[in-house]
């Protein structure tokens, strides 16, 4: 069965799309850390991050970079960090997560944000790609 | 003045190393959120992720592919985390962390290890490389 992120990159479960190639794809996180969180991942399905052939993970490496720096320039934050975990999802993506303290990298404060703030935010982030 | 990974590798601090390349360098985390994490950095001594220039930050996920792919052979996990924070130490670092549950990626549980099993870890993952 598809992935709940391969139903968002077939368009079949809404998403506050940030960027898309043709084999990568980043969108806003739904239960986000802090403003301007940013999963991207592979088209490709793929459980694990190290299970990724070497082109596609050296690939969603470079694509989350260029994101990375786009979402630096958008969002006010000391610096964005990046984490993959993937526990609940089988289906790697990396986080991209403005930080302003340790909390923000945690996992456990979340931001409540409006769709006119996730709309916002994912169009800022998309005009500094 | 140097930071206190630049110490590291320069051999000035003692660590647990795992691997080391002309860029890059991989050690223990001395106070790991499990056994087996591991950071990774650049000889460069650069501040943020994304301010590593191209060719530094490619090289940097690359290596850390390689040593996190080391961990899962190494230890046992469900599988192995990547996160870069860095709110502390002013040098770009990559935490690879064994994961069992969620509770491991948050840098709030820590991991008390002898210098023995330091040792033995290091040796074990350098292993698999």
């Amino acid at each position: 069965m598809a992935s709940i992120f391969t139903k968002i990159i077939n368009g079949d479960i809404p998403c506050y799309k940030v960027a898309e190639t043709e084999d990568f794809f980043a969108f806003l996180d739904i239960n986000p850390n802090a403003l301007g969180h940013t999963l991207c991942i592979p088209k490709k399905e793929i459980d694990k991050l190290f299970d990724l052939d070497e082109p596609t993970y050296n690939g969603l490496m470079a694509f989350s970079r260029r994101v990375g720096i786009a979402i630096e320039k958008a969002i006010d934050c000391k610096r964005v960090g990046l984490t993959v975990i993937g526990l609940e999802v089988p289906h790697v993506h990396v986080h991209l997560i403005p930080l302003t303290t340790i909390e923000d990298a945690r996992f456990i404060n979340k931001t409540k944000l409006t769709p006119e703030d996730f709309e916002a935010t994912a169009k800022k982030i998309a005009a500094h790609l």
